[in-house]
């Protein structure tokens, strides 16, 4: 897990090289062409995480409505939603999972664009999409998806900007913005404090991980990487969401991450971590300012623009997660109970 | 709490009287007529957990895609997506928070139908509407939302079922079905099971929600409940969800709670009860049948379709999450740190 993390920064670096720009440009350029008016996206797990960045990024960037099928309702319920204007997009790091296939050749016979994000080009759900992108993370060694999530992010970003320029190649100034990217990531796991987060949260029973935006999936995601590799019990909330009920459960027993950026989803989450802070909840915040009303921070770099963090964010949390796990004595690269593909019908 | 509880029965037979019931056929037969390509639900709470049930009625009963706009990036990012073609519903007890009024103001504006499911008829998200429907559950005086979230579901399902009937009209065995329900639900309440059940999680550290399909927003909505009213870190997962990474947490110090029932969706959690057992997992799970690999039930009333269930399943755990708080010494009237109204921009 150790290994796959450091990866990242060339994780990055590898999927904004020309031919890997070139082959997703390709993809955006098909698909602003077919011109869309909504926006589905299928994952599991990790992957929906992934695909939640994508939705945020499609509503906000594209100003398309994102749909949001849940796949049983195709596979267990036999829904047959029309999808004629609609361009699924199905995030998967193995491509292996039969339910996300089952919703693109749902999507396909309806007349839908479909298109499959995956590490692994030659899987079944590569195949049953009509436009395919790798993520090309290469082998992820951990069952814990670490490497195949940044890597999923940043191809939607790629993605979702090429769409939103039209031609699938990317304004100048994106590019540079993301050209400094693999060094941002470099910088980000450099920073030892998540490792000394980690001692501190050595014997806490639960958790609780929040952000809005761009950072809610970056919430979801770290508190599931805190499940698999350490058993912790982790309870993520759009911070809008823990105003309404979950705040009942925060005490100073119970510790809180909470992801605060510097856009508007940031600018949000500030008031949330008041309002933690008035109940004497115990929060560290993970971001590139110091927040009133936090006990301490996980340091990443600031970004142009906040739909970048999400690439940043979640690099300190995984570094968590795993430093908790030793820390615990559990093994982080095999969880008990669970395999690399998971099917699910 | 006990005696919003015990109202829901004659909730569902209020709501079933003519004079709802034409109100909700007339909105019904108005969103038919305007033939909108896809529904978008907004929901904060436990009114998003009913939202979510209504996206499922609305895939697999209308064959609509559901769009789930993300609050935030309407409000906060000031996204505007095409809503012209979109039914927008906006879920809320007390349709008193802006967020939500302002997603519904963005789709009026940019010409998509919007309706308000509120228990406030005079409230500013059922101004912010083109349409809307009073749940008429009377006054809610417990915090913690019971009987105006069952108000909810079945108003959602009254307005899906007119949809697709088309003139707003049940058909008769629908409506039959229906006539059923407060007697099941004066029968689900009736019984103990879930009195006795709260003694055995008396000393429990956390707990895991799981279901699939319609009983997916009941296992959301659960978690909920014993968040708000135990301080009790209750996880809630799809079933296929929970394959995905957190079946890791599952050990027998986990009390597990699997709504299972007879439909698709029970039918796909029997595999899930099964692998949780292999991981010596404690699971009880809500539903008419015993199902293998568990180690108790809280009974409800077979019904004729699964899509009823939901209205039925979560009661015994309504009554599980009031009977848990009194056990562990809180008052389950006012948790702490919340507010009837929840105001998040």
């Amino acid at each position: 897990m150790a290994a796959d993390i450091a990866e990242q920064p060339g994780g990055f670096a590898r999927l904004l090289d020309d031919a890997h720009l070139s082959a997703i440009a390709q993809v955006a350029a098909e698909v602003a062409a077919r011109k869309p008016r909504n926006v589905m996206f299928v994952g599991r797990g990790t992957s929906d995480h992934a695909a939640l960045y994508g939705a945020y990024l499609t509503e906000i960037r594209l100003g398309l409505p994102v749909a949001s099928a849940s796949p049983s309702a195709i596979t267990l319920y036999g829904a047959r939603p029309d999808f004629s204007s609609t361009l699924v997009i199905g995030v998967s790091q193995s491509g292996g999972s039969p339910d996300l296939a089952g919703v693109l050749n749902a999507a396909r016979e309806s007349g839908g664009l479909t298109l499959a994000i995956t590490n692994n080009p030659g899987s079944p759900l590569a195949r049953a999409a009509e436009l395919a992108i790798d993520v090309a993370a290469g082998h992820e060694r951990a069952v814990a998806a670490t490497k195949t999530y940044t890597a999923e992010l940043l191809a939607l970003l790629l993605l979702i900007e090429g769409v939103r320029a039209g031609d699938g190649r990317l304004p100048d100034d994106e590019r540079a913005a993301l050209d400094k990217l693999p060094q941002l990531a470099e910088d980000a796991l450099a920073d030892p404090a998540a490792d000394e987060l980690a001692q501190r949260y050595r014997f806490a029973s639960r958790m609780v991980t929040t952000g809005r935006g761009y950072a809610y999936p970056t919430a979801r995601e770290a508190a599931l990487k805190l499940m698999e590799t350490s058993y912790l019990p982790a309870l993520a909330f759009s911070g809008a969401d823990l105003l309404h009920g979950p705040l009942a459960m925060a005490d100073p027993d119970v510790p809180v991450l909470a992801v605060v950026g510097d856009g508007p989803g940031g600018q949000a989450m500030r008031d949330v971590v008041g309002r933690l802070a008035e109940r004497r909840a115990d929060v560290v915040t993970i971001g590139a300012d110091d927040i009133e009303g936090a006990a301490g921070r996980l340091p990443v770099p600031a970004v142009a623009d906040e739909r970048y963090s999400a690439l940043l964010d979640i690099l300190p949390l995984q570094k968590l997660a795993l430093a908790l796990a030793l820390a615990r004595g559990e093994d982080p690269d095999s969880p008990r109970g669970l395999k690399k593909v998971t099917t699910t019908l």
